[in-house]
């Protein structure tokens, strides 16, 4: 019998709200990059709705395709309590597999609900039922359990399934205990897996078309890969090589990243999956046990949230401020009111003056500030909406430097990207404080 | 011989960047809504990569399933100039038609270079291909024109091609002159399209399973649809309806969704596609002339700065201030230190004296505090890992109010359900101070 023995994946999502369009399968997307990561093929992605018949039809074709059958199919979706949600009682009826309550799973359910003070119904109890044969995958954060299920004896093929929810979160959340099943199974039919090997390098002030220009020599190479993804206010490169193993794999994008950094230098900001610069910052104020304030007028807090995500930012924050009118830039930063009618309250003068003025209320190390004009109102030909001044105050000296960002942008992602460039800002004096202090002779403008 | 004389639609992206999750599909979402709104249904989605064997497979499941086939393919992806563009002339090729030059198109792709100073390449000219009876789609900002094919000739039942560019502002751009050709085609086979009404309704402080529960003998009803969504810290229903005019559709959720209101009504927030909280609250304070001010801890600068994405929020706002250290509590917000020592930082004490003092400070109508534990340390067994205490400050008195959320979130969702529970507060308040104040009486414990 001709069955496919390279391990290929079909992603069936679950839910009548895909097909409405009412949310976005964002999960496809995520487990795709997964399973590339574990040299697992995908050829095909389904969506289909909460109903048993065309659930059931939907595996028989993923599993008979004439083309690159799937002997994994990893769902999404339908794991919740309610009546519409059907995957697992679908897949046991379509593989005429009984159904059992996972004692496990009902433990879990139930203290779910006692330690929110709750009690848990029926049709929560629901969601602990699994296949005879099937395994529970824990979810930590949810009440919906996940399945992983060999139904090879109910196929005539070895074949592999994985339910999850389709919160992204759970998924996410569940996805290493599920996928250590997947591939103890795999091992078991000593299916091939090359290895890929991927970083991650983060840039910042450059947009993907020039990267895309000054990198074109490598866009079109095979293995490796090399793919620019425009995130949020951030543009980073994928680097991703196959080989039959991780250290060959390695050892081709080694050398196309150390090429990249060198001649990306001026932009690139660090390597890694995700790459924070509030985590980043954080790490450079702990190790240096610096302290920082923040003064925030348009950003409105934002700044300084972002600097308080980060665990234990207890350390090197104490006091922030968002003086968000002119008048509290007087009383509670010291700001001069003449200056502000002088120089405007989004200037060079007024931001230096909103940065030492938390400075010097809270005796830290170093100071942010910024005032601009985050929109849709209150632009004008000299000071658009997208324009900010931050401020700097350091014991190097203070600085103001102006950034124009898109003001085509929604306002709180203008205000996003004014914290952004304020963040990397900081990154950039506390990495270098004395060559930094050196460069902040010549005015600089920036734009996004 | 039996055809579906429904319009039913399958859409199809064609991409291998989709499969190894590069990029997010989109698409799927967004033609869904659009094909709902014209009554067209859809209860398939396909994702295959560019490889003409596997297009042609899909091709053929989607137009020959057993359950709901489709008689409308709605392709997206695969259009480029480059050689893995391939679904125009794998669809020609697949239902056997010749393929010809559009001369509009062909003259489009010209004037496109040469309004950029450029020229064209000939593998731009290989876009303006289409199949000999199919029309072309224009595309007013790209190079690849669309395709609208009736390939009923080729079909043992009425069916109709669309292919649009995976780029989803130019899908978007071309959408309307490509269903100008699909409704005409519906016409000619007089099948029915239902008029769709659809609504949002916003809950807060109940789970999707509690409302299941609530709600269900609503959930099985198939005209009307109910259907809970699980969004950010809060959870939408969507109640949805066909019927033959808008008119009729808008009759039949009238009455459920009144229903639905009146029976969640303590956790009813409102009603739309998108109902952010902080937007309710903005439009609450500039109707009231209200002014608010923050003080916070654990949230750090969040609930400031989602009060200030909204545009106008200098009316209400002017102040906010994040004290992060016990010092700052009491050297800004002036809370006193003994309080801090006696009852502890986070308790109902200190976050209303944190919400009095802000007040004081600021002058402002209405004030609110927040002093938690977001984690992912500094919890213990007498205040865990996401539990806050709110204080809120108003003419009509002071009050604290205890909230525990899941500690098992990252640590800035957990700020984020915090900011989610005191702009709800607020929320609740600003509708009805005088029954709001009366009801603040005993104290209240909430869980998320």
């Amino acid at each position: 019998m001709a069955t496919n023995t390279t391990p290929t994946a079909e992603i069936i999502a679950i839910g009548t709200e895909l097909l409405l369009g009412d949310v976005v399968n964002s999960n496809a997307a995520w487990i795709s990059n997964e399973l590339a990561d574990l040299g697992i093929a995908v050829y095909h992605h389904s969506t289909v709705g909460d109903n048993p018949a065309r659930i059931g039809e939907v595996v028989h074709t993923a599993l008979t395709r004439p083309n690159n059958p799937a002997n994994i199919l990893i769902f999404t979706g339908g794991l919740g309590p309610t009546a519409d949600d059907l995957t697992v009682a679908t897949l046991a009826k379509h593989f005429g597999e009984a159904m059992t309550s996972d004692p496990a799973s009902e433990a879990a359910i139930k203290a779910f609900f006692i330690a929110r003070g709750m009690t848990h119904s029926p049709s929560n109890l629901k969601q602990a039922l699994r296949p005879q044969s099937a395994k529970a995958i824990t979810n930590p954060i949810g009440t919906a359990p996940g399945i992983a299920w060999d139904v090879t004896q109910h196929c005539s093929h070895p074949a592999f399934i994985c339910c999850y929810p389709g919160v992204p979160k759970e998924l996410k959340a569940m996805w290493a205990e599920g996928t250590e099943q997947l591939l103890a199974w795999i091992d078991t039919y000593n299916m091939p897996r090359p290895a890929m090997a991927r970083t991650f390098l983060h840039f910042f002030g450059i947009g993907e078309s020039k990267i895309g220009e000054l990198l074109a020599d490598m866009m079109d190479s095979a293995n490796p890969t090399v793919a620019p993804y425009v995130g949020r206010a951030e543009v980073r490169l994928r680097v991703a090589a196959q080989a039959p193993s991780l250290e060959d794999a390695n050892a081709l994008i080694d050398p196309v990243r150390q090429t990249i950094i060198e001649r990306l230098a001026p932009y690139y900001v660090g390597e890694g999956e995700a790459f924070p610069v509030e985590e980043r910052v954080a790490d450079l104020l702990k190790t240096s046990q610096h302290t920082i304030a923040v003064a925030e007028s348009c950003t409105g807090g934002l700044v300084s949230s972002r600097l308080t995500d980060i665990a234990g930012s207890s350390v090197y924050t104490t006091l922030n401020m968002v003086a968000y009118s002119n008048a509290t830039k007087t009383s509670h930063l010291g700001v001069p009111a003449t200056l502000i009618e002088t120089e405007d309250a989004v200037s060079a003068a007024v931001a230096k003056a909103m940065a030492d003025g938390i400075r010097g209320k809270t005796g830290s190390h170093i100071s942010l500030a910024l005032t601009g004009i985050a929109g849709p109102d209150g632009g004008s030909d000299d000071k658009p909406v997208g324009l900010v001044w931050l401020g700097l105050a350091t014991p190097h000296g203070t600085w103001a430097k102006q950034v124009q960002v898109n003001p085509k942008h929604k306002r709180p992602e203008v205000k996003f990207w004014f914290s952004q460039y304020a963040l990397h800002w900081v990154r950039e004096y506390l990495q270098h404080p004395a060559e930094f202090s050196e460069k902040q002779a010549a005015p600089e403008h920036s734009l996004a």
